[in-house]
């Protein structure tokens, strides 16, 4: 077997099984490790820095938005976790609990954050006392812990990265508005950054977050038609500040509480582009995200290897310069064969090759990776070219995945054809729905999909649930998801 | 009293208490805030940038050495701390334990990291085989946790946000030459960036890291007169390589250990930066950490108000756009010499007036925090005229800074010179000594000074030991620590 061959074969094909696909690509373009700890992942330099780019661009767009970062403690004294009823339900579960410290048993047990909503709701009730020190638009950076049963890389670990906003506002029409604000950030950074198109809708009671008044999400569909819920941000209207007594003095100097907003995105970005872009020859990085854009491969005969590694290395000064991200792999105990499919499984969006024919001819080769689509192009047109095809991949990828999203979003007006289509094909499925939780869990006992969101735009209006018949209250998009 | 006298007075003279200073600089200043949870601070955004800004320069000062970030767990495994004897011994009794996680007791428990060379040792031991696969330059940004008995904003907190790199050699001379690399990349940035001098040197062996060879560290003199270990960097030797069992097989195919280093720096170079260049007044912030660099105050009657904003408005354009972290204060209702101490409380490094007079004038005021010097300049120059004050202003503050440290710097000869010393100055003293950990031990009983580290320059050499009269074997710098 060629080592060629034999390189593509250690991936397991996404039609055979697509779990051991995504481990198989996740492993061998060395982005994660497993841990010694349960659920608990590394995050290895080809991961992490995919997780930099991200928080980058975010923390650019939370700026641009007024928010501040701020740093609060990882552990959360268990009571206040009893102040708000439905938080405590929702998270107690999953907590893991620092029971002794400095060689001694503590007084009251510390729970590693789930989220940071009790912690940033006391200090804001230090903080805030009259009108004027509202609104306050926080966010962290941090790693936060829910001990989960199941867990899959990226997706779902028991320790991951996020960030987490904490908003505070004078009213509800302010709070529902940065509600909004953060959720279009949301949608419009992971469509135009990570290249995946996403449904903005409202969640469901009963998938809403623990303690919110209402939450909205942006979800995504990934290559074997199961969901991601990509980010979510949430109204919680009073209910922590009443848990936290966070008040202020309004400005008929009459005391209120505020109202609050949370919203967060996670690690599970990295996984969900893996899983939305990849291919059955590895990682397809979106050129924005990609922690190398342009890798640089010399071709040609042992001879001309030297003037053609010269060149290599002034048009990769001249990329560097223009801002992109490029790297050069001159090793010479490899074939340029073998570096091809290595950096077509590490997903990086183009491959420049030069030889001794292209030297001549004052061109270079520019290959994409998501469309296999070859350019021969002037080497001094090369910053242009190369912007200009990155673009053009970033728009393609995004493209297609719309189109696969829409080839596999169905829309269905019983139960019965809902479970029918889930037996033949993978994807969502829009169906009406009266609005009542028993409708919906029947749903998802009978067919494993659950309600995704509400979305804002649905493709089309049903007006009959799928479970009772009764008149829809709304729209919903159903889905299995990770 | 007025306003702006009972501004200052909210502060405690650094003469009267220091520790009452800083504590009321760094909450007035709204830098952080007690939190719940016992020695655990939060850092408020105004701290937080602080931070921001030091990772952002940090970490591009990492890359541009070759290092690459990635992110390793929170919880470390207990059987982990077992398999490095000093280690275990330095860290066990600074251990918080996760016993209980999931609604479950844990079969093993799980200690919060106080550092991660275990659980990196142990990854390490599964990524390298080989000579290729070497050296492993891999940097983490992460929080740690070290139950400290007590603790002091910034500089001791139990909870706290540093960097440790970790890197795997071929051999020692690799090794200790990344060990020293990290060490002046340490000493640059702390000097360049945050305008603090500091002692370079070796630590003594009871002063090293738990598990180290040999640890070398940044020393700087903090105001009053004491000392802060702004950075450390090791040369593990083989330890936790024959501890985890990271072997790699070597150019001539055999089995070798690998040789490690680690190096650290914390959230402390917050708490440093705030005890060398703060005063009476508050902060002062070095220009190129500082949050905001010029705030911009319009000044003069209600009736040029508006046009003084419009030209103000400009002018922060213009700087803006140059890349000055510039900020206008256009409150209306607060009065400019209330605005004048708050900024200089706050520390911004340079404050810039305009008035009716300075528009007709084609004129602006700059003043610099730290020496209170005025400056008119043009408005035409104004982005030159700013860049030339915040050089000007570093240079000077750095200077002053090692100019205060020159004053506290005093030779001894013998322990009761240091002891009489000690009682009626503060600061550094440098002192011979024999080597013996006996006499190390005398001097920290009899003084409360513990060896800092063995100066690489030091300003001179002491050829007896301070305590036995013996030879001295190193001439060391000892003081009081935080």
């Amino acid at each position: 077997m060629s080592k060629e061959k034999q390189f593509v074969t250690e991936i397991t094909p996404q039609g055979e099984d697509f779990s051991r696909w995504y481990i198989d690509v996740i492993k061998k373009a060395e982005l994660m490790d497993y841990s010694p700890v349960r659920g608990c992942i590394v995050f290895r330099p080809e991961g992490f820095e995919i997780w930099e780019n991200i928080q980058r661009e975010m923390d650019r767009r939370f700026k641009e938005t007024g928010h501040r970062n701020a740093y609060f403690p990882l552990f959360i004294p268990e009571s206040f976790f009893q102040k708000e009823k439905e938080h405590v339900e929702g998270f107690n579960p999953e907590l893991p609990w620092v029971t002794e410290a400095g060689g001694e048993p503590l007084e009251e047990k510390l729970a590693i954050r789930p989220t940071s909503e009790t912690m940033i709701g006391h200090m804001y009730s230090k903080w805030i006392q009259s009108y004027r020190d509202l609104p306050v638009l926080i966010n962290q950076w941090a790693n936060v812990v829910r001990w989960e049963k199941r867990t899959l890389p990226f997706l779902r670990t028991s320790e991951f990265l996020w960030q987490e906003g904490h908003t505070a506002h004078e009213n509800e029409a302010e709070a529902r508005e940065e509600t909004m604000r953060m959720l279009e950030v949301y949608r419009d950074f992971v469509e135009d950054f990570l290249a995946i198109p996403v449904i903005t809708g409202q969640k469901t009671p009963s998938e809403k977050f623990a303690g919110a008044v209402d939450t909205y999400s942006i979800e995504a569909m990934m290559k074997d038609g199961r969901a991601v819920q990509a980010g979510t941000s949430h109204y919680l209207g009073t209910n922590f500040a009443v848990a936290f007594d966070i008040k202020y003095l309004d400005r008929e100097n009459t005391q209120q509480f505020v109202h609050t907003t949370s919203w967060g995105t996670s690690t599970r970005l990295i996984g969900s582009l893996i899983m939305v872009h990849g291919d059955d020859r590895g990682l397809a990085l979106p050129p924005k995200v990609a922690p190398t854009q342009v890798i640089m491969i010399p071709i040609g005969p042992p001879k001309t290897r030297e003037a053609v590694i010269g060149r290599v290395d002034e048009l990769y000064k001249e990329l560097k310069t223009a801002g992109v991200r490029v790297r050069v792999d001159d090793r010479s105990d490899i074939s340029p064969g073998w570096k091809f499919n290595e950096y077509e499984m590490r997903g990086v969006p183009i491959r420049l090759e030069l030889g001794p024919r292209d030297m001549e001819n004052g061109q270079a080769v520019l290959v994409s990776r998501a469309s296999g689509e070859k350019r021969i192009i002037k080497q001094s047109e090369l910053e242009a070219e190369v912007e200009k095809m990155l673009e053009e991949i970033h728009r393609d990828m995004f493209e297609k995945a719309k189109q696969f999203r829409a080839d596999n979003f169905h829309a269905v007006d019983t139960l019965d054809e809902m479970k029918g289509l889930l037996e033949q094909k993978r994807g969502f499925v829009l169906a009406g729905w009266c609005g009542s939780a028993a409708c919906e869990k029947q749903v998802k006992e009978e067919t494993g999909a659950t309600s995704r969101n509400i979305p804002f735009e649905p493709a089309e209006h049903k007006h009959s649930c799928l479970v009772c018949g009764e008149k829809a209250e709304h729209t919903v998009v159903f889905a299995r998801a990770y």
